[in-house]
């Protein structure tokens, strides 16, 4: 398959999410993974009530809002510079070790970032981790004031590379952005980055299901949408024999 | 303060839908609890990714829906009847134990549920719960095909009732629908079932944070959206007391 275009999610994509762990373990010791994990659900969570409400505000804002709750529902006390801290690392976040080399593969397509972080976070967030160079657009969806997965949002796509859905690939690992974007009418590689039968198993092994195994099933396995991505890879790297 | 309707959200609210989980540990003993956790939360999350991507399917179909998810991310094998015997404790969930006296002590009032449940889910449960002699209406956001919070479904109350928003006193235990009616223009009395303190002491007591506790924080406390709900009560009990 061809692809004019191939254009990535950022957040849990390319770049780690859970990276900022080490900084929240660091600010309240013991937890640091629980807090992430909470602090994403949330964010997510609100993006998609936010759009729903037609009470926009970035993404900048609403990572802080998603922030605050989780530190108050874990009766965790902090003070400006902690807070600032933790919210600083999101503009730090870490590449996954295989994305620079995946992006220097499929050099010759246009490559882009469409993403819910607001313009400025992406702007930071690409250029702190020196991919800026290696794209041709980074999209935050603020100009439309609506979350992903609205199709509003992945028109942008079209509008700004100037190409036809129907000759995108678009690249998540979120199964929630890998529906929307296949409902919209382009193309999908979802990145399976946990694999079912491990995600299961560790359920079954333990008498108590263990949050964190929780957390991560909710937002690592396919979602029942009524839609099925087109390709199911493991990592970035799969992505160049998409293409032959 | 006098309101002209009383207006109440249906699961968690007037219904407790964690009575769901005697019927799930029957058929999976040991999972029934984080069984109806994980099912409520991709339930909550399907209504606004489907509204979010214009692909509205009823409320009966999303339960289906996320309920297939959640065995599947759990590893559990189940055959058509017993997926069946869970999904009909959705017709017959148990009223809050104070549901009813609080219905019979508002009455003089236009009183209503206004929910994301389908038409037939709704009239099936009230009249298994014996409370469809005790409302005006049984509103399903069905007729909208967007669900709870976007505006358009609480545009209903006053369509149905003939009541103005500002007459409207909305209850709902749901810290997300308790923004969202707010945001709309409604008054909006929050209950507020697990006390931010007992949260945190069960997340600080434990050194790894209980799943069960994690999740219910997820669904139980206030939500930072923006916007606060006029009254915070801790039970339905509480509502007659507003009215004077």
């Amino acid at each position: 398959m061809t692809f004019k275009a191939v254009v990535f999610d950022a957040y849990g994509t390319l770049y780690d999410i859970q990276s900022v762990a080490a900084v929240t373990e660091e600010a309240f010791p013991g937890y640091g993974e629980i807090i992430t994990q909470i602090w994403r659900i949330k964010q997510l969570e609100y993006t998609w009530l936010r759009s729903l409400m037609r009470r926009y505000e970035d993404f900048s804002v609403i990572t802080q809002e998603s922030l605050a709750y989780t530190l108050r529902v874990l009766g965790l006390a902090y003070d400006a510079a902690a807070f600032a801290r933790i919210m600083k690392k999101y503009l730090h976040l870490e590449l996954y070790p295989d994305a620079k080399a995946t992006l220097a593969a499929l050099k010759g397509r246009k490559l882009a970032i469409l993403s819910n972080g607001s313009t400025e976070m992406l702007n930071a967030l690409v250029k702190n981790s020196g991919i800026d160079r290696m794209l041709d657009a980074t999209i935050s969806i603020d100009s439309q004031r609506i979350f992903k997965p609205a199709p509003n949002a992945y028109t942008l796509i079209e509008e700004r590379l100037g190409v036809r859905p129907s000759e995108v690939l678009f690249v998540s690992s979120n199964p929630w952005d890998a529906c929307g974007a296949k409902a919209f009418g382009l193309k999908v590689a979802w990145i399976e980055r946990v694999r079912p039968e491990a995600m299961a198993l560790a359920c079954v092994k333990s008498d108590v299901v263990p949050p964190l195994t929780m957390f991560k099933a909710l937002r690592t396995q396919m979602d029942e949408l009524g839609v099925t991505p087109d390709h199911c890879i493991e990592t970035l790297a799969d992505l160049p024999e998409l293409m032959t």
